[in-house]
């Protein structure tokens, strides 16, 4: 499958704007993104105007887009890194790929562009294969297969709904790490795309990543967020959190989801010296988080995702509430999308 | 960790000679089993006396040595492919190498030989991480981190049990797949090293593998056999169902299993046309087997994996013994092998 065989009408690329000049960003991605349609979501809190160049079929919607659709209160839900989750709701396509505006086409090790958006509707329309894991991992790569003893029943997948691509250069470290490590810098391409098995958990990150909208767009959910975020990646856990919820209403479904391919290159944004003087926050609740999901079983009458989320929603009030204020607002916002999902769904 | 910092006589490199003449494989493999020692054990059923060159500190074992270990009537379960397992029996060291005797050592990207001796110690050195995926593959390696979101609690890990490696040119398929597309290679060098997620089934491959022996070398258990086997990798299951039992094991006992590096070149062995004309019965086999290791649940009693072996080949017996004969003929085998294993290792 080539970047020629995918039909462009069925992705929205939606983009977070936490920077208002997106003309180096837009420009570095011209060859990959033209003739798609793309979803520029304006951080609220951002106040300069938007610097977008020519040549892109683009929509861009602001603070005040969002109050029209959601109501001003809830308008507060999409700020900073979670105005990406905006697009992913008022998008009608079927697929959904999203990066963050400080990366830019990374090099494959032959020095060629990685087309990341035909990478990722590639990984997305294949199956994926969470229920055996193959050795000589994606088997309908070409050239790949399945390995001796991998069960042919299980040989025609499952559908895929999520493709979690990586980062050269900067990784994507969490505070402390990047406080400590400010010189590390990722070099290392992988060539290679993998189902994570059902049941394993993972950290999911926001910063370059695609999914089927049709099958899982409400489990994506901005809901988790730290008193002391900040406007850089390494402080924030609400994508982590949405992965989570993603992945465990995968595995419950019958999805899966795939990492690896493809690289995007990470450029610095942020003082990670600052991070250092917070205190973070993060790393108590995903101790919490990890052994809840762990354990947490959805009803099987739980069938369709919004289910899910709501289900979700109670058992982490539940056992988490008492924890940390934290985990309260965060059911509480899981119960809210949903409200704004099926509304802004249906009306369409 | 280089070469140099490794333990060689922590080390044993078993071989099984299913071929006469070593010369080819053992002069290819000088330079990373140079200092070591082999384990090279004859299948009883090779007639031709081996052809082993010059400058090896190796130990050959035949038919009479295993007959006066294990008795006549016990020698038969190490004929074909098994014969390693002889090896791994009378082995007193902690690290196992093994290496199927059609492997020569492969090539990295930049053109470098392989050492995958070095490789598989520094897997099973380092901690594995099964309770948590890492997105950006093995975090203890130069240059890696956990990433964003990943749990501090989780981040020292757990032993490492097993390091399977993977294979470049002949891939290792099963009979029909080999016979159906005899002119597929493996051309894909994947350099990374991942651990297996705790609970996740796959299929592991003994061409290329090593494991603590100290930790679970009890677990690699000689015990499927095809009734229609021959000498070639792609009509055999015992080490898929060895893997099977190692994983579940070493999952329940609290280990990691790694996966990737070091890849070895494969060279052909077999007719695949042939292999066509006869049944599979290995297709039917591994149906069966894997709803069984799903499900499967170690009592918590189990603690030491000479139990936990014990056990399976109880549940085997129980659950899959009307199923299929070979089921009920592994799980006597198993029996046996632990019988054979507490004999020579507490004898010694």
């Amino acid at each position: 499958m080539s970047s020629a065989e995918i039909n462009k009408n069925e992705v929205d690329i939606v983009i977070g704007a936490l920077n208002a000049d997106l003309t180096q960003f837009l420009t570095s991605w011209r060859p990959f993104f033209s003739g798609f349609h793309l979803i520029v979501v304006k951080d609220p809190e951002l106040k300069e105007e938007l610097n977008i160049p020519e040549g892109f079929d683009v929509d861009v919607y602001s603070k005040t887009d969002m109050e029209k659709v959601v109501g001003a209160s809830n308008a507060t839900m999409f700020s900073g890194y979670s105005c990406r989750y905006f697009g992913y709701l008022i998008s009608k396509k079927k697929y959904i790929v999203s990066i963050d505006d400080d990366c830019v086409p990374a090099k494959d090790p032959k020095g060629f562009l990685v087309d990341a958006v035909t990478q990722h509707v590639i990984n997305l329309e294949n199956p994926a294969t969470p229920l055996f894991f193959n050795t000589l991992y994606d088997p309908y790569c070409e050239g790949a297969d399945f390995v001796r003893g991998y069960p042919f029943s299980l040989r025609s997948g499952v559908p895929c709904a999520a493709s979690c691509g990586l980062w050269l250069n900067l990784a994507d470290l969490d505070a402390p790490t990047q406080a400590l490590k400010t010189e590390q810098r990722n070099t290392s391409y992988v060539d290679a795309v993998m189902t994570v098995p059902a049941k394993a958990m993972l950290p999911i990150s926001g910063i370059n990543i695609a999914f089927n909208r049709e099958l899982v767009g409400p489990a994506l959910v901005p809901a988790l967020r730290l008193a002391g975020e900040g406007k850089v990646r390494w402080e924030t856990l609400e994508d982590v959190w949405c992965g989570m919820c993603l992945k465990h209403i995968s595995d419950h479904l019958g999805y899966g989801v795939k990492t690896g391919l493809p690289y995007v290159w990470r450029n610095e944004r942020g003082d990670a010296v600052e991070s250092l003087r917070k205190k973070w926050e993060g790393m108590k609740l995903m101790e919490k988080s990890v052994p809840f999901f762990e354990s947490l079983k959805l009803p099987e009458t739980a069938l369709k995702v919004e289910d899910c989320v709501i289900e979700l929603a109670k058992a982490v009030k539940e056992q988490l509430g008492s924890d940390d204020p934290a985990f309260t607002q965060a059911a509480d916002a899981m119960v809210k999308w949903i409200q704004l999902w099926n509304s802004v769904n249906s009306s369409a």
